[in-house]
């Protein structure tokens, strides 16, 4: 079905699953139009007859339409299908899902996926090991995805490759699989002083976005992570997660575990009940600041470079990342 | 003083404040680093130095300083300054300030300031107009600003104008001073088919960000006004508002006398308890959908000028503001 069709069979269906009562076209025209979407009775009933085609609804003559069993399927597989997901949904599905083993080194992590072309990446790698080597990666490693594979959706083309960045909510999983609970809470715009962070200049919650804040600042032009690997006085992506305050010792071990196998991301651990970077945390709990997963690549996007990223584009197995240094050898 | 000095020397004040004794200086520079902020204890006298001297803070000897209550009322008064924001308590202030009556026709309404060259304005007048005409801006009123005026602390630079569009923020303080409490909920993009609101392809919710939605997917050029003014399928901005379902045909009837006076701006009034293109609204409310006032500039950034628009810039009187086709007389 074209992407239309589908919408508003959709609509229909939708109307009609919460109705306890057959509808009939025109009650469901005027539904539509209570909800924004003005339909003719007309149109509806064009709709109605291709949704009894295709067995998802039943008509009872003058009674109405009924929404069958397989009509009620079809809305609750759809159920995100027009619905703009939050930030923060996608975080915590992610989280559940990633499996990586911070003992063992295998299972998946989080990746933001970043399609540019070949040459562009060939220009602009000393930018991206420069912004690794002063630290504002995630940890140290990085994998590619050559010409036809597909990644999370993404098939990369011809002429073409994509950097996969680990992404910050990879801690999440781990402290999650050590049962630390964990809030993401904003996505911000860290400016640096001194190669040191100074405060947030911006802050997008990932409650209340549909879109990634990093990749926000980034396309808005807002980053400066040239003066950041130079003078030390830029601006970078930067995460804040709340911890339970009784779990900073363990966040403390688990941090140095994922240091040492190149996934360190943790730039700040404040202390229970003390704002960090002049950001309260509630009671009971500690802030921490995380290093923007797609910072490396953002800078290639700062020098005007056209580049595609999704960050928590897909799960990637441990094994598939390499150091950042070995970028080298695919361009 | 210079913005460095001043922020360190209100980060000690503010940790004075909140002890309950005098502190050393050591003591100083530990809770600083505790809140993300390392300083030497060196460094922490020498700011201790100065802020004696200004009178906000008492050497005690050996005890250590303590705040005077001229430092206390220093941190009083810059208790947001480096606080970062957020959209939601900007829409609430403005709208508690402004005064616009819109039976009276007298007051001041909120405005966004969007400052480009002369030329960039002869050049896009027409795409301004035809994004007005279309009903795809705030109502039909605008102003302008001229080189050398000085509006909320913008000052239009030589060769340049600035054009002031009416803030839909100015809807909710029109309701406002009617008894109907507003919530704004999020800035959207939102895609249009025929000319009709269709669904939010992005959202990004006013109590999680600082920077405006629409400012966002203006400068990520994520908009189509383009498509939208021909064809009539394409992204513009817009805001979510939800209201008490008691005050639907209140609503109603102060959005069409809203219209008689040039400052129509609802595309979309609900009905209690059903959702909205989609968006849900909590029970006994009713959503609507308001039209973004910086879309008629939007297309000016999108046809690849370079515009300085701040959203949520100023209270203007409504008697400055004209109808945009009078644009015209300064180009």
């Amino acid at each position: 079905m074209k992407e239309d069709i589908k919408v508003n069979c959709l609509r229909i269906l939708r109307i009609l699953s919460q109705a306890d009562e057959p509808l009939s076209s025109r009650e469901i025209a005027e539904r539509l139009s209570t909800r924004g979407y003005p339909m003719s009775e007309r149109t509806v009933r064009l709709y109605l007859a291709r949704l009894d085609k295709e067995g998802f609804t039943k008509n009872l003559g003058k009674k109405g339409r009924l929404i069958t069993e397989l009509g009620k399927k079809e809305v609750e597989e759809n159920s995100i299908f027009e619905k703009v997901s939050l930030l923060s949904s996608k975080i915590d599905r992610l989280t559940y899902l990633m499996t990586f083993d911070v003992h063992f080194k295998t299972g998946t992590v989080v990746i933001n996926v970043s399609v540019m072309h070949h040459e562009v990446l060939k220009q602009n790698l000393e930018y991206i090991e420069a912004v690794f080597e002063r630290g504002y990666g995630m940890g140290q490693l990085v994998t590619v995805f050559k010409a036809g594979e597909t990644i999370g959706g993404i098939t990369v083309p011809k002429d073409h490759i994509a950097v996969g960045t680990v992404c910050s909510v990879t801690l999440n999983g781990v402290l999650l699989h050590h049962g630390i609970p964990v809030t993401s809470l904003f996505g911000g715009l860290l400016e640096l002083k001194s190669h040191k962070p100074y405060r947030f200049a911006e802050v997008i919650y990932y409650q209340g976005t549909s879109i990634d804040p990093l990749e926000v600042f980034i396309r808005s032009r807002m980053t400066d992570y040239s003066e950041a690997i130079s003078s030390g006085n830029g601006k970078i992506g930067a995460g804040f997660r709340e911890m339970p305050a009784e779990s900073r010792s363990q966040v403390i071990e688990i941090a140095q575990r994922l240091e040492k196998v190149g996934l360190g991301g943790f730039m700040l651990i404040g202390w229970p009940d003390e704002p960090l970077l002049d950001i309260p945390v509630p009671a009971g709990q500690i802030g921490s600041v995380v290093i923007g997963g797609l910072n490396p690549i953002a800078i290639v996007e700062e020098k005007g470079h056209s580049v595609h990223s999704r960050a928590l584009a897909a799960l990637l197995d441990y094994e598939r990342l390499f150091p950042y240094y070995k970028l080298k050898k695919y361009i």
